[in-house]
């Protein structure tokens, strides 16, 4: 199996002013590659340094895959390093210093003259084309001749470096334009297929007690990952096809698919809002949402999925008691005598939310998300979630722990929110049951 | 000036399935205290690895500081492969004992023969106490016989390990309340404190080029970092205090400040949405928005700020036509004829926004955010965005690129909401300037 290193350069991210996203992008790539990702390193933009990393990397990985150090200053030095590692020259390519000037060109902008700089590659390297920005990256295709001159002896197969600006959307779209592919046919290596199955309700020790047989294979392995308020377990089977892959995994993920039952809500890249909007498109229903406490958390997160026009008429955040008592007909008594943070209030603004909004289902939310606002009775994490549908109206309270903060109480309150619509949805049987985990009311 | 470095331990971060934060907040911490932060490292739950990439980072950096690998399964190999290293026992340590079995009382939980494990240590070193979780890490003071031991010979002062979980809340407090003063008093070293000056409405290049010759200082240091829609500019100084240091940066910065002018909207931790809620909360103004394409994302972000209840009593998600006129008062006729997607209907949006509301200003938010309904007319990325108060409203028109994608343009049109109305709030001519950036209509 081929192994790789990934080397993040730049002194920002030395200094933390910049989060590695980067690095954790193409970590996943590597792996759905079937390439061994065995290192990942940091560097600030020193010469020295870099050299001293990479030639590190390259002892002892087949790729390297740099990204950061491309940009036209001086202090961007990832193919100088390179070109100094290597002992060879930088040379200006003329094919990239055109795609360069047709950029400016295309802005309206002056194109300065550090510009051309990132219009060089070390000597012997190929580009790596960037169609979205002025930094193009390398593939090097390092030989054993090359590779000799950095003291590496044991080269019967060659080494590679990839090379990758910092910007986000240009790094991705080279990678997977150029970068993916070749790496797919210069390493014909065996295949990982994974599949993640995202739990809601159930804790990560929880799930590992449940499933801990399975935990202790070894093809396909399972693994637990704790989440916010969730956890997945990702499913990986190793084989010499996708295909043979999959069906080593896939009698195991039956298997927990069977046993969790309503606690797994979803796979891989599902989130609560895309299974709770795929619901409601695939049953023609539409849902009205009246949040106080999550201020249109729950409203941007079910938007945030396209297609969300199909069941989105109307959502409001009533902030205000006047807005909820206006607005969506809740009783001046509910909030005289239980107040706006109650689970009378809940289920009034569920049923005012589809009642204003002509929704087949209503959705109320309302607590304290602090930091300022808890009392003893009613302490900063308290939130009350209602759904209205039909002739019923639910409402699950929960009490978050404080120290979540104001965003991570918003977040979990919308996402019991959302889990309460799943669950309505796909097991209208479970809003009676006295299941632990749901205890709606 | 101390030197450090931070390893990441666990398999989950080269398989890319969870994002380093840790390592950026202790990046962030070092900086603070003056330590250099000179490599960051990640490897996966193998031993040797582990074993091999501590002891190149003790080989050249003062301090070691890793994060994960403390859980209680057998693939957490943290402590041990430090023991391994120094070859040194683990030992069972009482208190952290106690420590552990007392959580597990409180949650009511059966303590796990695994669970022992997290009550061991390397023999020498000391407990980092973890007061919210089972896995405590250590410190471990080397000295000069220690380090002998792997070969460091120039060891003239002690080296250094901390260990922390990776789990982000208890690594932050365990940081916080116990490392953060330990490593103060450890190196008295000299002292970087930097401000960053967050500028919206100007793009990178642009703000390099105005602050060109500052670029090149080198105390303080000025450094321009992107960021998604806007750009900021970081001042750092380096002096034997901190307010030697401020007395350093000061001049810089309010040369930047005065220069930007409406183009610097905050320092360091400001957002716009929280300069925003700063300002209305001062300015006793409400706010009322009616968002389209936004879906909530407006009314989410600024209740995001704790006070926001101050201004906030009633947001609107008015997605479907029909929401616009019946709640709105948007008139048909501008529906049917210049659409739901035009400069007329965010106009109407946002005085009907204002006027159900009663509030001071009302937004008003509609475009395209794709992936799907963009016309050759109304590409994916049009964004009308009206502010309403007084006897005015205006409305700023945008076409973001569609590659931004559905949650990028989501974004930047809400940037571009809070950010007309802190120019409204702050610099009320500009509303009515033919300047570039605002085009206000």
């Amino acid at each position: 199996m081929a192994s790789a290193e990934i080397v993040s350069i730049g002194t920002e991210l030395l200094l933390g002013q910049i989060l590695d996203t980067n690095s954790q992008f193409i970590s996943n790539e590597l792996a759905n590659l079937g390439i061994d990702c065995m290192f990942k390193s940091t560097v600030g933009d020193n010469m020295e340094r870099i050299v001293a990393t990479l030639a590190l990397a390259l002892s002892r990985s087949d790729v390297v895959i740099t990204t950061g150090g491309l940009g036209p200053t001086a202090d961007d030095l990832t193919h100088e390093s390179m070109a100094e590692l290597f002992k060879v020259p930088m040379v200006m390519d003329e094919k990239v210093l055109e795609h360069i000037q047709g950029i400016f060109q295309r802005l309206g902008i002056k194109m300065v003259d550090s510009n051309k700089k990132q219009a060089t590659r070390p000597h012997g390297a190929d580009i790596l084309p960037n169609p979205t920005g002025t930094a193009p990256g390398i593939i090097w295709t390092l030989k054993a001749d090359t590779l000799q001159k950095i003291d590496i002896k044991d080269c019967e197969r060659n080494r590679y470096i990839l090379t990758f600006p910092g910007v986000p959307s240009e790094m991705t779209r080279m990678w997977e334009e150029t970068a993916a592919p070749f790496l797919a046919k210069a390493f014909d290596s065996s295949v990982v297929w994974s599949q993640e199955l995202k739990h809601f309700g159930i804790g990560e020790s929880n799930l590992a007690e449940k499933y801990g047989e399975l935990l202790h294979g070894s093809n396909p392995t399972v693994a637990p990952l704790a989440g916010t308020g969730e956890c997945r377990l990702r499913v990986s089977a190793k084989a010499s096809s996708v295909e043979e892959a999959k069906r080593i995994a896939m009698p195991v993920i039956e298997k927990i698919k069977t046993e969790s039952g309503y606690l797994c809500y979803g796979i891989d890249k599902d989130v609560l809002e895309s299974v709770v909007a795929r619901l409601l498109i695939e049953k023609k229903f539409t849902l009205s949402a009246a949040e106080s406490c999550t201020g249109g958390l729950l409203s941007k997160r079910l938007t945030d999925i396209p297609g969300s026009s199909a069941f989105t008429r109307l959502n409001l955040v009533t902030y205000a008691n006047e807005a909820k008592h206006d607005f969506l007909g809740v009783d001046q008594n509910i909030l005289d005598q239980h107040g706006a943070v109650s689970a009378e209030c809940a289920r009034a603004m569920a049923e005012g939310a589809r009642k204003i909004g002509k929704a087949d289902i209503g959705i109320g939310i309302t607590g304290v998300a602090g930091p300022d606002g808890g009392t003893e009775e009613k302490p900063v994490g308290l939130v009350y979630m209602g759904l209205a549908a039909g002739n019923e109206t639910f409402v699950l309270k929960k009490i978050f722990p404080e120290r979540m903060g104001r965003n991570g109480i918003r977040m979990r309150a919308s996402n019991e929110a959302l889990n309460m619509v799943r669950v309505f949805l796909l097991y209208p049987e479970m809003m009676r049951s006295d299941d632990k985990v749901l205890r709606y009311a």
